[in-house]
């Protein structure tokens, strides 16, 4: 029962918050008040109201319920609702947008109470889906997730991917609210004040819809307790008012994202009215339940046998296999395509611990994100083309300090004739351009095995690159690998050149390592299977001794291993050259594309010859 | 009136059809027969039941009638229903998959009847929304656009981006059909046969539905009929079967992308039937409509007096209007920015070629690339940090030749307070891995301006970088600027180290020379507008006259600015220094994050400095 008491309280929290959220954006002389004005009750009411259990002093607690902010910009909102809840003070507030403070322009992890970094709309709900799998089939825990979603960022496509995956997986302890303030940045939504019509999209999915006034509590409360009880996931709409609470911003146009001057804060504050500094809401904590925990196990071995090719694929799914006993906490995620990832190995060893995220990538990889944040090892698996659908969801993954690995099969032109739709001709460049990411490249299963393995034990954003077709055995079983390795597979006082190549350009270095040799010239050849970090000494050793680096890559040459080599390199000034993908691909067989493409053992040797020849001349008119 | 011989002609095509989706894929070793089966029916009752309007000599022709097959690996259906129409022969069809052949893997723009590359799923819709409203308000054309639509890529989320904007923009010319075949590429969809659920799910957002038997040609022709009287866009849904007409692939899982070997194909072709073989369809040409036409007039001209700082993003938008009347097939897309990437300024002046694609950047690449496809040249902006959102999209738009045009603003760490969610850091490497791209960053309005009008010239894919903040004017007005040029700012013959930047960091290049000039150290500083491809001559030059060379760029070291110059150095070896944002940033004022991620002038002259005591020390002991 709503009494009284608790609605006056609510009431004066309101003020607070709006006075709070108009003031730290003043101070900052930037920000997103109105914003934040329009869904002071929606949130209030939510973290207030009796609904939501949280341990103030544990956010990592599991048993919270969870807060996602997926209108990132309505931070001074999010912040105030935990000055209110007593635990950031009016200082801390006032630091707002401050170069050092926690409390940044758009909630990062710095925070302590950010469950995830949002700012890039359309992702909060991906995010939300995540952590209510995680609590549904992962950790076994009654929390609810609630996602704080604009209406304006309900065109993005990534809400729908989320929309429509939480109803496929049950998710009846995720709640979104939809803050239906008719306004975006400049102009109005598509659908205005609309409600209905957001209800009825979200509802024709099979979400539980609830429509409010988002101003008045008793509406927003007994949407809460209304959601609780759902079997469904629940979309609550609120019509609200965009600056509600001061009337020169009530629903106009042209105030998104401006912070108050002066003159105009002090209007607004007056038409507050009496504000009470000092009111504060509760926040109930949660029930202590114990998650589900599994203890770690040693992990399984794998041997393979010198004289059988396998695909990297292959042994990337194998490789969950073999070490999921050591690292309980992975999952598996796969966008439909399993058989070809090769993830179904791990999926049908162990169903429960994979989810089909379907041809829905950015939920996906946002979904990952939150199971991340829930203390899970999310592997995350599709062609390593269209994980570049999901970049801007792995770009802000890293201000959520996300502990994600994420796999792409089928690189490069050598996929043959399915043709340039399918091959990952950038991802090397992508995942490279993410800050602190660390890229793999395994040319053969061992390396694969074993670098899946480092990329578990590795905290942050990792990348493996896989194969489709299937490579010689190159490592005997008792080879190690490490982050920010590499091996040198020929070597000779006499090497004339260094190749550096990764993964399929590999065995094409080894056969020209073969052919060269018969005309008895030597060359050093290195697998960069880890192609960031660069093993820097040792190619710094190989750029001495031998004078050359010619680097091979099934990728554009843009951010690929050349680049990532000469960067590595720099400032020692050693030629470097770089064999990759220069022509639009097309359709063939994987032999006739990499002969196409020059970066076949073929054009490896011939430029090693045209270097020898180079520096010949120059020595002889030098 | 469907007459009886019409029909029966169209179960002759059928069976054709399907023969040829076997036969082709068979004779390719890979392919996907089953996917091309299922949706047999629906493309041939398009093409020859009397709806479709093509005039087959000639795909270019304005008037056609649009096909595109968003479930793009259903390409032998595509190439086969051309050879019914008489103008590609069973030969061609034969050469699907091998290298040379224009008959790919998936469609892409090397064979004459695609619209536009596709195989990456679920961007086909956004593609024909693009090639929709070029019909409806820019060419002012009656054709109309059909998008084949699988089942399985409806969890795509930019599907339903455009399923919003077809709504919003009234697109009754713009007609899809989801060919619900239950089967994705590893097991059943979300929905199964549920076809119902699709038909509520795109109806509840405006669309008219008709649910039909996918392969009972009255149903098909009716649909397409009803379809043409539509007010609204129209979402045939189709129930169909995959591998429909072979028993043996009738609705089994595990047969997708699986062409058929020559036993089973043999049994296939049994089942068929008898097969004519001379059948042929008939496609009316169409209407002979003059499309709106405007006949270039000479660009404005604009000033920019030197005493007053001004942000490349306002030059940006003053641009668009400067340069239209030279460009009439210009358009501008952005995505609910406008008055931050100030493509607004362009709005306001010619509000007919502006289109607001609300925040759904997915769908807005792919309208981009219906609109380029149809001969306009779209400007497409948003912040630089959400065109990664659309990078797939992007990434296709090579594979369909396309003319575009991307804008990004708010680069860099520069912007400041909002903090990093908005801070576009890898769109330099992102688009620098586009193939055949061209990436430009000017520093001043003055090379903006005229930056903007190299890009409308030139025919490709280019990304201009902007920025947020007002920056003083570099150039006099009567500065040239060209793709793969670059200025010399700052020359001398005592030249210690160059120092190449652009953008916001040439702006401390040049601080960086007036501090170090006050201490007679002199350095030459280049603007590197043309990041790609760069001015390797001058580069070259400078790296031989000065030494060594310093990059500045406000962006994430890989794949950036600095990468680009290495990679267009070598093998001339010249050590290169590159100053990138390497630490995680935050909130904070402009001039306080430059310092931080050392990338101002004071990292500038740090960085001279540097490289001068090195040379002294390997001097003195060398």
């Amino acid at each position: 029962m709503q009494d009284r008491k608790k609605l006056e309280n609510l009431e004066k929290i309101s003020k607070l918050i709006r006075y709070y959220s108009l003031a730290m954006s003043t101070a900052a002389g930037s920000g997103h008040p109105t914003s934040s004005l329009s869904a002071t009750e929606l949130m209030a009411g939510l973290l207030f109201g009796g609904t939501f259990r949280y341990d103030l002093e544990n956010p990592e607690n599991a048993n919270n319920d969870r807060l996602i902010f997926s209108k990132g910009h309505a931070s001074p909102l999010f912040y105030s609702l935990w000055a209110v809840a007593g635990t950031v003070s009016e200082k801390e507030l006032m630091s707002f947008r401050k170069f050092g403070s926690p409390i940044e322009g758009h909630p990062t992890v710095a925070f302590r109470y950010t469950e995830a970094a949002t700012g890039s709309l359309g992702q909060g709900l991906s995010i939300g889906v995540g952590m209510a799998l995680n609590a549904k089939y992962l950790d076994r825990l009654p929390y609810r997730t609630y996602v704080l979603l604009g209406d304006s960022e309900m065109a993005e496509g990534s809400q729908w991917e989320s929309i429509q995956i939480a109803v496929h997986y049950k998710l009846n302890n995720l709640v979104g609210v939809i803050d239906v303030n008719r306004l975006g940045q400049r102009g109005e939504t598509m659908y205005g004040f609309d409600v209905e019509a957001y209800a009825q999209s979200v509802g024709s999915f099979g979400w539980e819809t609830i429509v409010i006034d988002g101003h008045a509590y008793h509406e927003v409360l007994g949407a809460y307790e209304k959601a609780c009880r759902s079997e469904k996931p629940v979309m609550i709409v609120a019509k609200t008012i965009k600056g509600k609470g001061v009337s020169f911003l009530e629903d106009k146009n042209g105030w998104h994202g401006v912070a108050l001057k002066k003159d105009d804060f002090d209007m607004a504050v007056k038409e507050l009215g009496e504000i009470d500094y000092s009111v504060r809401g509760e926040i109930p904590p949660p029930e202590n339940v114990k998650p589900q925990f599994v203890e770690p196990q040693p992990a399984g071995t794998i041997t393979y046998p010198m004289d059988k090719p396998v695909a990297t694929r292959n042994a990337y799914g194998k490789a969950l296999v073999r070490i999921y006993p050591q690292f309980p906490t992975m999952v598996s995620l796969d966008a439909e395509v399993s058989n070809s990832t090769m993830s179904e190995i791990f999926k049908d060893a162990y169903p429960n611990r994979f989810f089909e995220m379907f041809i829905a990538e950015q939920n996906m990889a946002g979904a990952a994100v939150g199971l991340a944040r829930r203390g899970k090892i999310p592997f995350v698996s599709t062609f390593a083309a269209f994980l570049s659908r999901a970049f801007d969801q792995i770009r802000m993954g890293v201000y959520s300090d996300a502990n994600i690995k994420f796999v792409g099969s089928h690189a490069g032109v050598s996929i043959g004739q399915d043709g340039p739709s399918q091959m990952g001709l950038e991802d090397i460049a992508l995942f490279r351009a993410i800050l602190n990411s660390v890229v793999l490249y395994p040319c053969d299963a061992v390396s694969a095995d074993r670098l899946v393995e480092e990329a578990a034990k590795h905290w942050g954003i990792v990348y493996i690159r896989t194969t489709r077709m299937p490579t010689p055995i190159v490592y005997g079983t008792n080879e190690t690998f490490v982050i920010a390795g590499s091996k040198v597979l020929r070597k000779s006082d006499g090497d004339v050149v260094t190749v550096a190549a990764a993964g399929i350009t590999l065995h094409e270095a080894l056969k020209a390592y073969d052919e060269l040799r018969k005309q008895r010239i030597l060359i050093r050849v290195i697998d960069l299977y880890s192609v960031k970090p660069l093993d820097e000494a040792t190619l710094r050793d190989a750029a001495k001794s031998t004078g050359s680096i010619i680097t091979v890559e099934d990728h554009y040459p843009a951010g690929g291993i050349g680049e990532a080599v000469m960067s590595a390199l720099t400032p020692l000034t050693v030629p470097v050259y770089s064999l990759a993908v220069h022509k639009r691909p097309k359709s063939g067989m994987p032999a006739e594309l990499l002969d196409y493409e020059e970066i076949s053992h073929k054009s490896i040797v011939s430029k090693v010859k045209e270097i020898m020849w180079m520096r010949e001349r120059q020595a002889s008119t030098g």
